[in-house]
């Protein structure tokens, strides 16, 4: 095998051409959810076939019902593992435009306070992360005649409009999409020098809830008093959820829930993370939640019970007295570890029919799960990863947890069996999905230069 | 005066005349709601100028910026008192039109199980109600040569809309307004024997309240646990405004809520109402409310605060995961007796404000308030009306109240001393606003001889 020390100087030789490449790419406005741009997504895929074909992957655009996947394989005779890397080519529409100081689709590169970057919409979320892998990629192939490892890419167009392809295509394509590890490049870095690797993901249950108390809607003068208001019992519902503490009551909710590890806990105490400026940017006053657990704790590694929405009655324009026939919620856990979504919706379902009041009726409809992802800090895959995000940046990575879901990745594991290594280059202030978007030119160079490292010790996973 | 049975004598004879009157007021489609019938909502006004000069009163159509006013005055030189008579000439979209036998508008006589009853659109609500009123006085005239009392009358077109032009038009014709009492037929009788008087009319707050905790709505993901959700501060507050007996929590709340006299309980006590059977209609399958008091007089005699409405966060279709910034609900209070709208708005307030938790604020917006209205038992006018709905049906007539609010009423009562007899001869059963909507004839008949007794009576008070 090459030195990786040649493969990452020709990184550096060759940035110039790397960033033409990246310019080419964010010139293309796929924009998944506007229709108009159904020909623009398929240019950005055939843009990826090509470019991965160029550096000699076996590559093809494929059909689905919305925009289309990117396949590609290149898999070394000699190579001892396989890697999954899964990106998006599509980017968030670029409204409101007259925000932008430039035009979206126009990339340039602008001095910032952290020297050069890169201004476009999709600079960072995704195409310019996950052009730092295949361009790692490239440098590997054209330096050593070879990827150190087998590498299978799969891109999708509709990441930013819901992914409504990428689970039907997956379960059609499980055998060609199986290999040892998934890689994915669309997370953050801890901060601008500090790499992390994001090792756990919430998982999700979102359900939606209606409590019926009449056969219609009454006049509050005329009913106001003896009829039962489905709008106080959801509130009183909602009300019981949670103790004095922050803490959920639906029984059992905590049964699986373990104490971080002492190591992890500590990398993140040390961490220095401002709190209240987390919440103040979003305009939080205070800190809510379970009493006695940190932010970063609360998001990462505590599971929540959340209304996501409420309606019920008159909500328009002036005012109607009356007492509806029926309310509804939408509520959704966050679950990490080994909490069961199956089991924690039945449980509390059997806890708000045991709440009713006498005269209301509830019904309950399912609006999909997931379980937590949780990565082993004992995973060889990610102390390889480790060692390459080490050597790059002169840092030890933050093994970080994110407060979202990513149903993909919880498939990759519950499916195929394969552990995810996130691994991101993008910054908190990046702007994606608003407008001038950008991406730290030093994000896109070390961050190519990581995944070079990283190939190159994966290659040592026995 | 002459004698009142030749009064009554007059109202049989020409009943079919009376009712050939009607049938032509109920053939105007004066659907006051939708602007296609502007021209229709015009022509009801002029046939009731028409049929009210044609009987000696000064009368007029009076333009309002909406549809317009009937205002008529006759004044007998020697009359001792003056009653203003309130009704409304518009009525309610016949729709679903399908559902009709007959057309709405081509009033038609047909046999029911209580005898012959009149079927159309407005036949109960409000032109043949309000026509009772008139055809009394017509037989006053034409028999007796002059009215036992002065009588001015006020028939709006709006009343199915909301009456946007009622209290603006009665400020600026206040003086022409005033009169010793006022008479409304727009209400119900007790059942189909038995006449009623509605003494009392709950009182309406309305606010409508929003809680923000944050300056943007937030991913349940990235922010799930250490933000303060709105919905959940908004649900909490709601189920604290009612104990576990189902007072409301407000402090004061009660203060001026008086104990029913025992006359009128016992009155109550003494209906029979199917307590079961009026809340199974509406497909209530227990009473709520306060406990220990009975249906009526939750809804007839005591206070409420309801939730009319509540929204935040997402309600479409689908899922999204979503901390909103700020969620809100439209609450209501329903008054009785001495409650003071503006105080108890601001005890509202407070309490709310109060119980807010650190980290989230709330704003309040009004939307209009109004006592409640309480006839005294002992008022001299009541006692003459009563008397003459005694003679009429042969039974004392139950001294009802209404859950609902009319806001002219309130005007009447704080801005001109003026009390108001609510009497109507509709019955439960009478379909308004909806398909098929009919008036007995009895109803009719029955109701035009009782004004005529009414009139009579009232010309007796000192």
């Amino acid at each position: 095998m090459a030195d990786v020390n040649d493969v990452l100087a020709r990184i550096d030789a060759q940035l110039d051409k790397s960033l033409e490449r990246l310019f080419a790419f964010l010139s293309i406005p796929s924009i998944s959810t506007d229709s108009a741009y159904k020909a623009d997504c398929h240019r950005a895929a055939e843009w990826a076939v090509n470019e991965l074909s160029a550096i000699g992957f076996e590559a093809r655009v494929a059909d689905t019902k919305g925009h289309p996947m990117v396949v590609a394989h290149r898999k070394p005779a000699n190579a001892q593992r396989h890697v999954l890397f899964y990106g998006h080519y599509d980017v968030q529409p670029p409204d409101p435009l007259d925000l932008w100081q430039t035009p979206p689709f126009e990339p340039r590169v602008e001095d910032g306070p952290r020297g050069k970057r890169i201004v476009a919409r999709g600079s960072s979320d995704d195409k310019g992360q996950l052009l730092t892998f295949i361009e790692a990629a490239r440098a590997w192939i054209e330096v050593a005649g070879e990827l150190p490892v087998a590498v299978t890419v799969l891109l999708e167009g509709e990441e930013e409009s819901g992914s409504p392809s990428l689970k039907p295509f997956f379960d059609a394509n499980k055998a060609e999409l199986k290999a040892d590890l998934a890689l994915v490049c669309d997370t953050n870095q801890w901060n601008a020098d500090t790499p992390a690797i994001t090792t756990r993901l919430r998982g999700l249950v979102g359900e939606q809830i209606t409590v019926t108390t009449a056969s219609r809607d009454l006049h509050s003068g005329m009913y106001g008093g003896p009829a039962l208001n489905p709008i106080r019992v959801l509130s009183s519902l909602i009300a019981s959820l949670h103790d004095a503490d922050g803490r959920v009551t639906v029984p059992g909710f905590y049964d699986s829930v373990s104490e971080l590890p002492e190591a992890t806990a500590a990398q993140w105490r040390g961490l220095g993370f401002d709190e209240k400026g987390f919440l103040g940017e979003a305009g939080l006053k205070t800190e809510a939640g379970e009493r006695g657990r940190s932010v970063l704790e609360k998001i990462w590694a505590r599971p929540t019970l959340e209304v996501n929405g409420i309606w019920g009655g008159y909500t328009g324009e002036g005012f109607k007295t009356v007492i509806p026939a029926n309310a509804s919620a939408k509520i959704s856990f966050r679950l990490v570890g080994k909490q069961d979504p199956v089991a924690l919706r039945a449980a509390f379902r059997d806890y708000l029919r045991q709440k009713l009041p006498e005269g209301a009726s509830i019904e309950f409809h399912e609006h999909g799960s997931g379980p937590a992802i949780e990565l082993s800090a004992e995973s060889p895959a990610l102390a390889l990863a480790a060692s390459g995000l080490r050597e790059e940046w002169g840092k030890e990575p933050i093994l970080m947890g994110s407060g979202g879901s990513i149903p993909i990745v919880g498939a990759f594991r519950s499916e195929l069996g394969m552990d995810t290594l996130m691994i991101g280059f993008a910054l908190d202030d990046d702007r994606i999905h608003s407008p001038n978007e950008k991406y730290e030119l030093s994000s896109f160079h070390k961050g190519t230069r990581s995944w070079a490292r990283i190939l190159g010790h994966l290659a040592q996973w026995a």
